[in-house]
């Protein structure tokens, strides 16, 4: 027995007429306090941790009885799918997220398999750890979004859980939720309990605290994680709107030094003549590889940024020529659906990731969170900082489950820009490319190099390098495309 | 050669100058058409079927470069996955279907199957039918929704396409594009078409017809598709501006008969000291029936329909105790999300369906199509009497899957409900639950009486016929859901 669950141990009691005294004034609490929170700009996000028979199921119950179960989603997760298994860790935590206004509660969920890895021995510490990053990241990242997260880990010391596991076995209709593997884990309590602690100290900080509840006496065990939750909402909903909005503070523009952009050689062009035969080419190079991609499950993500009009619906096409429909997906991004907005602005990237041996190629991507949103103010300054960071970790959990991903950047310069504009305004069946807002972000293009720069700068990380693609010439962009595709894979299949 | 084919075959040729000469101005009425499809009130669903080298895939290419891939989905379907396989076939479209104001591309899809299965031999005529049939159904029940449907089967005779493999073939960097399977089709070329010709004429119908097109000559197969899709699009578009809304009409309310529900015996009781051990026996009994269940991956899907204030939230988690809360979902029905509304009123139930093994309890479902929806006139009576049809052959793909599907309907007369709604005034923490919308739809009584009674009979299937439960006494309607539940269970499961 550690010190850190011994402080829990209180002994504390609640008579359980003393329960149902305040029960009725509680649940109105909660009842209201669920009302308020579906006009508030955040999700609450409650994870339910700890020992078997410690509440955790009951509490969950307890909590969609009292409010209104239309506003809270409830997850508990086995052993992933095939579909889930084909994407990273996380995908399906992503994926069931809830939206601003609404409760998550969830059994265990993201805590369960590393513990019971450790426990069992399946992993060492390291793997732990490495494990416990990610999820500190994960948390870190939804509350700095605005979530709420409250995480509670239920605690029984070994004797109550004994007597629990007992009382059940005897009981002829419940004896069924006992089985051989509840004693195994029983056995192992006081392995359970060290690695706990020693998840709850990794995995314990402002934004996701933990709370550790005494579970031994049901009524208090109820009241602790109800008036718990009641307050901590009630209270984040008053300070929401104490908080006046941050001002935006415009950043006066600093001369733009030589960026990674300036480097670029604009000039190279490819004949016509020699692209044709060289376009067949990679095509067929690409084909190959990718059939031998598909045959190992290798995944591919493709993210697509550039100026406006620099060709990256044209080099996309060109590169999907060589695959199979079935294969890929191609995903435009545009202004976000009301249910994308109502979630973390990377939900409906991890959404899209596809299955294993696809391709999926974002056309504008996650990367518009420090370009336009940066450039257009639609962020402040800390969130903006942030995000480098959320980038990094998004797409260190894409690499480490074994999907392939490239960013490239399409690069063309003011005067190009203005010649392919004008020649879709000339063009009747290209003039509607061709908005009020392409003429507008053009005036803005030296923020945008800044911008580009500081990505490119620091989003380049080993596993996913940023492609810088000089795009003045179509041909030769679209073949340099291929081409870095189809060197990656190779680098990856060998 | 079957005539129907050679119809088809008129040996038109269009010069690619020619198509050339023309192709900028239809490209811009292609464009506008995309434009004014956004704000309107359907989704376009194009399919490509036919022959390998009849120009599927370059039809699809050729409409997102021409138009705006943002607002186009694509899809080509392979092998199902896991997740796939484990729902009914149709599943994976109806997930993929375009909202309103956008096109769906769609490669083969749910003809693709149907068409080898019978050209190999894997089915016979009998099941190729039945397939053809629930496609009907399914394109009929999108028409009806208003969803303009084009199908194109592209057409090359038996030498054109023996042709288009061996031009390939001779070509170093397209060869990859030709293997051993593609000379295996082209074999069974004559059986091919006869099956093709059968699928036609069966799945041909005023709101999803045919169009055949000859693909020998490209630029006139291009020319075809463009034509047919921008005509057929902007004529819909035109139809609908110049449509009025229908009228609606009031119908006079008719004296209520003795309906199915008159016929229950609401006197039925259960007893406080009966009810513990019963109940206690009963979660036991369907919890070992789960786990059998679920050991033959066996998923049930429990809708649950009744009176405001029926107490259909409180049996379903009488219920859901017996189970582990990763094996069940509930999904309670409020009012559709923006992305819900913009498809087919289908479309939310459909993406909710779960997993092999697990259970999907509907807290409101489907049935609000013949119920709310009604009785408030936010449908026609044309839609009504389709929406009969379009719920059974649902739940008929749910069944014929294999899912075990339950519906109960929890009956309360017009006094019990009353008290109930006077309880939950006088009781603060249930008040949020009794809305001004209660005692409106109140007011309503002897309406919704009469659609509960034709939903009733005109619903209850073999395979899934409503269980009607007497639930003035709470405790009666739990038993019985828990037993109702437990024998269908027993009935599958021996």
């Amino acid at each position: 027995m550690t010190s850190l669950f011994e402080r829990v141990e209180n002994n504390a009691k609640m008579p359980k007429a003393a329960f149902n005294e305040i029960a009725s004034e509680l649940r109105l609490r909660m009842v209201q306090m669920q009302q308020s929170l579906r006009h508030a700009d955040f999700p609450v996000i409650v994870v339910f941790a700890g020992v078997d028979g410690a509440g955790k199921s009951e509490s969950v119950q307890l909590l969609n009885e009292w409010m209104d179960p239309r506003w809270i989603v409830t997850r508990a997760y086995g052993k992933p799918s095939e579909e889930e298994a084909e994407r990273p860790e996380f995908w399906r935590y992503w994926r069931d997220l809830p939206a601003k206004g609404q409760f998550g509660l969830y059994l265990s969920a993201w805590y369960s398999d590393p513990l019971i890895d450790k426990v069992y021995k399946r992993i060492g510490q390291k793997k732990l750890d490495a494990r416990l990053a990610h999820i500190s990241k994960f948390e870190q990242t939804l509350a700095d979004d605005g979530a709420l997260i409250l995480k509670f880990w239920m605690h029984l010391n070994k004797k109550e859980q004994r007597k629990w596991l007992r009382k059940l076995e005897n009981d002829p209709h419940q004896h069924w939720r006992i089985t051989a593997h509840d004693w195994k884990n029983w056995k192992r309590y006081d392995r359970f309990i060290e690695t706990a602690e020693h998840i709850i100290e990794q995995t314990d900080c402002t934004g996701a605290p933990w709370r550790l509840v005494d579970a031994a006496d049901p009524p208090f065990r109820a009241y602790t994680v109800l008036t718990t939750i009641e307050q901590a909402v009630t209270e984040r909903i008053a300070a929401d709107k104490r908080k006046r909005k941050p001002r935006r503070i415009r950043k006066r523009s600093k001369p733009l030094d030589s960026s990674v952009l300036t480097r670029l050689d604009l000039s190279q062009t490819v004949s016509r003549a020699d692209y044709g035969p060289r376009l067949k080419e990679q095509r067929a190079r690409l084909h190959s590889l990718y059939r031998r991609a598909k045959a190992q499950d290798l995944s591919v993500i493709l993210a697509f940024e550039g100026w406006d009009a620099a060709g990256k619906g044209g080099a996309i096409r060109r590169l999907t020529a060589a695959l199979d429909a079935r294969d890929y997906q191609v995903v435009p991004i545009a202004a976000p659906t009301d249910e994308e907005r109502a979630h973390h602005y990377l939900w409906r990237f991890w959404r899209r990731v596809s299955r294993a041996g696809r391709f999926t190629i974002f056309d504008r991507s996650w990367y518009g969170r420090l370009l336009v949103e940066k450039v257009e103010q639609l962020i402040d300054a800390a969130t903006y900082e942030r995000s480098f960071d959320e980038i990094v970790e998004f797409e260190d959990q894409i690499s480490e489950h074994g999907i392939l991903l490239l960013k490239f950047w399409l690069h063309i310069d003011k005067d190009e820009q203005a010649a392919r504009f004008e020649k879709r305004k000339a063009t009747p069946y290209k003039r509607w490319k061709l908005t009020d807002e392409d003429w507008r972000n053009r005036e803005k293009w030296d923020e945008y190099e800044r911008c580009v720069d500081e990505m490119v700068r620091r989003t380049s990380t080993e596993n996913s390098p940023w492609t810088l693609v000089e795009a003045n010439d179509k041909r030769h962009a679209r073949l340099k495309v291929i081409e870095t595709l189809c060197e990656r894979l190779e680098e990856r299949l060998k």
